[in-house]
């Protein structure tokens, strides 16, 4: 296919409602023509505000618009299967956001419906399209750092997300809804992990004890071949969002992430200070942007996807480990 | 004006097309319905492949096409009067690259056009609309650094532009080129300047000696009121784009400018390295946004241009007195 | 004690060598008038060198000198019991280095001496008195970051040192001889450990294998008031000696540590390169003066140790649970 | 002479204090054995806390003193050439702080007694010992900018000193006061030069009317090879001492200089926040203690001077040539 690619978006929360707005664009080779959210108010809005040509409350209808190319999902994570199921079904090319699924079975059907249609499907893992993760990675296959042997990552929220949002059977949890990211960076940049073992408590919010689960944690990552690796999250990373990863190679090191947002530095007698980033659309605004044109793009050009099915159920199975840890408090083995 | 606003791009040089595709989605409240380039295969190339839906050759077109609201001028300075003047008088309300004009007469009859007509006219000075400038000026403003009165800045090309564009005759040379926009900020940051000294040399590029220009400068700057600055500036800052500003007050100090692209910093036995800013796209691509949609806002709004033909004629004085510093080897007032 | 501090040093390897030149100079109120070491050139040399009145190859002898007031101790840490009860029994003040010991019982042997003579006694961590760490307990005193909830410290080598230093039977391994420090500042800034959980490996330096220690490991550690840290150690920090700490609290993170050893910066069309902290004399000789200037001064004024054998028995249980854990592969409660 | 050099310092205060006690251990192969001061008080009272064996009120009896080998300058400037060229009559090695003097005539004095009397003779600019200048300067020889082509500098004092000590009778001016370090950087790392046009004001500190001095300045350079250059000084760096220099080259530039003290970072919801260097003590320690080390080490191993009264000759006409410049509001050239 080689005209410009129709894009419906499905769900227009706030990651939703980013992407959407993505696409009337940033994205080239593509064209937002229809979004879907059950929040009516939602759906008319942002097709009225955006001149989008269509708007829906069920995705049922986005996905029978014969104009619509390709279904971006950017639903809660509960909804993803039964909308990438009936997707791949309609032959429209799909992408998907993180986590795949809260449930290794659910995410293992979507994996056979994908396959057994042969349609395309993309899973949203957007550190692997930020310039710095990218840089990184190709930094490593050049040799800058010989062997990698010690993955270090930190993902920290500038704020509690509501307890609604956290609540595990929405979320899944730290490590399913945050820590996901850093685990999939370690897949990508290291390899496969095998053995996890986690630490958390409610350190931060009293409150979170109410929905059972913690708000920092830490897990330690034995790889398949060898290596260490280590990751901190935290929801009370109060002065701002903080994404930081380190690997540590038998040559060299590299340091991926930075605190800064505004290029303005304030020198008085009580130091020298500079704000810190806010959050991540702040600082994932380029990486959203280039997974969704590598997305467009892929789908124009026949080309497989980067991230699959198979990438987010091995992660899921990492975090499903690590939060299995938390409770046993002993080391757990990757299924 | 509550509706969208239709916005013909007239010039689609480096500048011009990225202006061009900004309004591909990047401003709200506007649709790029028209471009014009007297390179014929620019224009058409750049209409087809964005789905614009008028192109010319002749700008006096576009102009005539009542459907075009409002005007962007990204042309050669050369050719601002001409077009300005005929905006303006075509009622058109008008976005203009600086500089204004290499000569004070020109900019004169280009204001008394504007302000007889009325028409809304717009300079593009986007540095003002950086969200590190902008963020400086509000903590001049708050008092965070008492009373400013020492201004520096550094403007400095990665690399020697075409001898073509350098040309004084085309680009006005190194201070009305280049250094106009620092004494933009310094007229904005800390008022008008008073008199300047220069100092220049063919120092890196033997070659600027065939148009009569210099490659490196530094001018030195005393405000009407008595406060000190000084900007450097260089075609050969070959490490990358590094635009710096600093702002010493009574009570503090004001740092602006960043030199790092990719959030990755390798660590071997040779140091801790990073990359640095590649070119002004990248270091100001917020700011052209930002400028853009100030514009669009301002015309749908009704509200007076941030940056008006008066800062325009005013950072031409000073660049002038500055040339002219450079010939005569001694001080000279601004007139 | 007003007068001044006549000082012994004991062994004169890296460590003893840097102590006892910093007693010539840099210590006010105190003269280094003796020295040994059971290498004999050493002592001799040493003392020649630097004007030493006294050298010795039996420390025993220095011990009895009665011109000796107090006593330093920096020989490998198998000999500090010994040492160190003779000094306490000849009364003379003591200053030891870390590890206290290798073994809990001969920690608790010099305890018991110590406290029945009531000779003065201090242990050294250094890391305390480096004005880093000292404004990052002072700030969390101050409530600057809230509640310390996580603690994260790094401590890397920038070259695997002897073998015959690393072999357990001698240094303790990488917990009790490089760790201690992270689980001293654990203590000092957080509070008392509770649990453990290590994970190490031989990733970068295979000759390890020989003497059956790690060269890289990660440990995280669970506070008795439920509060989380982790420590990542590693000896192939090539790249340089590289020391950082960070402890996130309710209100906000402390972050300790640099990276660059001479204030010079290179920008090329390479990139922004700075060097890295050459090695462990250079990131803490304002640390190792401070604290040797604080033994000299509470000795002087009858002051209490800020660092007591207690201290170094708590951080060994911790380093020795690091260790069995490793073994065990299994999470191991501090006794 | 390879025995250790017997050391004289003359001028107890901020600066001579600091030297002396440099003498007590910092410097290998020197002892101190004099102090002389013309307050008494400070004299003894240095001698007495540090145990230096003879004291003076009159440096005339230092130099007699035939213990001592060499002397150390650190006086009011008034007071350099008479003391300096008695010390050189009685054929001690001389070390001598800046500025050499504030008179040319008498500069030239004191240059003709150490000639022909063929005694030692060391001018003091610390900065070409600071590790990340003379790292600057290597950088440079090796070839890693090409050639250099633009020197910036800048000199700002955390706060005004005295107006006594500023009164430019005493001190020279903010110029041969401050500035001549940027200068002596200046003609060492790029060459001599040709022109200056100075730019200056009383800007901070209403005060400095008083005494006829400014507390801000800009002064430009032009070198003799066409090179550029510019030099800012202040004395109201309200935020710390902070000292920066900048070259740029053809391929690439340099930056010397750093603004953190202390190792730690504030990560709070107001932003990022670290300390700033005190006062040249704190920054330049390093460079004082190489710079005598170099004095000490020189005389004993009968190596020239690497800097000379030719040096502050040089330096001295192009402060005073500024001055000028300042008065005059024109470019001056240096003679």
């Amino acid at each position: 296919m080689n005209r410009q690619l129709n894009i419906g978006v499905i769900g227009l929360g706030r990651l939703g409602g980013l992407y959407g707005r993505y696409f009337l664009g940033r994205i080239s080779g593509a064209k937002l023509v229809a979004v879907a959210d059950i929040n009516e108010e939602l759906a008319r809005s942002f097709a009225d505000l955006n001149n989008v040509k269509r708007w829906y409350t069920d995705y049922h209808e986005l996905l029978a618009n014969e104009e619509v190319d390709a279904a971006v999902v950017v639903t809660t994570t509960q909804a993803h299967k039964e909308i990438v199921v009936e997707a791949a079904r309609a032959g429209k090319p799909t992408f998907c956001e993180k986590p795949l699924s809260l449930s290794i079975d659910e995410a293992l059907d979507m994996k056979n419906v994908i396959e057994r249609t042969g349609t395309y499907f993309q899973l949203g893992f957007m550190r692997r399209f930020d310039n710095g993760y990218a840089a990184a990675r190709r930094s490593i296959e050049s040799g800058s750092i010989g062997t990698p042997i010690v993955f270090k990552s930190s993902s920290r929220d500038p704020y509690r997300p509501s307890l609604e949002y956290l609540d595990p059977n929405n979320s899944g949890g730290l490590f399913t809804d945050c820590g996901i990211h850093d685990i999939d960076l370690a897949r990508w940049l290291m390899g496969e992990i095998a053995t996890v073992y986690s630490l958390g408590g409610v350190l931060a919010y009293p409150e979170m004890n109410e929905i059972g689960d913690v708000d920092n944690a830490i897990v330690t990552l034995r790889f398949a071949g060898g290596q260490l690796g280590v990751i901190d999250l935290s929801r009370s990373g109060v002065y701002g969002y903080d994404i930081r990863t380190e690997i540590l190679g038998t040559k060299g090191t590299l340091k991926i992430g930075y605190l800064r947002e505004t290029p303005l530095m304030i020198l008085t007698s009580d130091g020298v200070t500079h704000d810190t980033v806010p959050y991540f659309m702040e600082r994932f605004g380029q990486a959203y942007v280039t997974q969704l044109q590598d997305f467009v793009d892929n789908v124009r050009n026949d080309k497989p996807a980067p991230i699959t099915c198979d990438d987010g159920i091995a992660a899921l199975r990492v975090t499903l480990a690590a939060t299995r840890s938390l409770k046993e408090k002993l080391p757990v083995a990757v299924e």
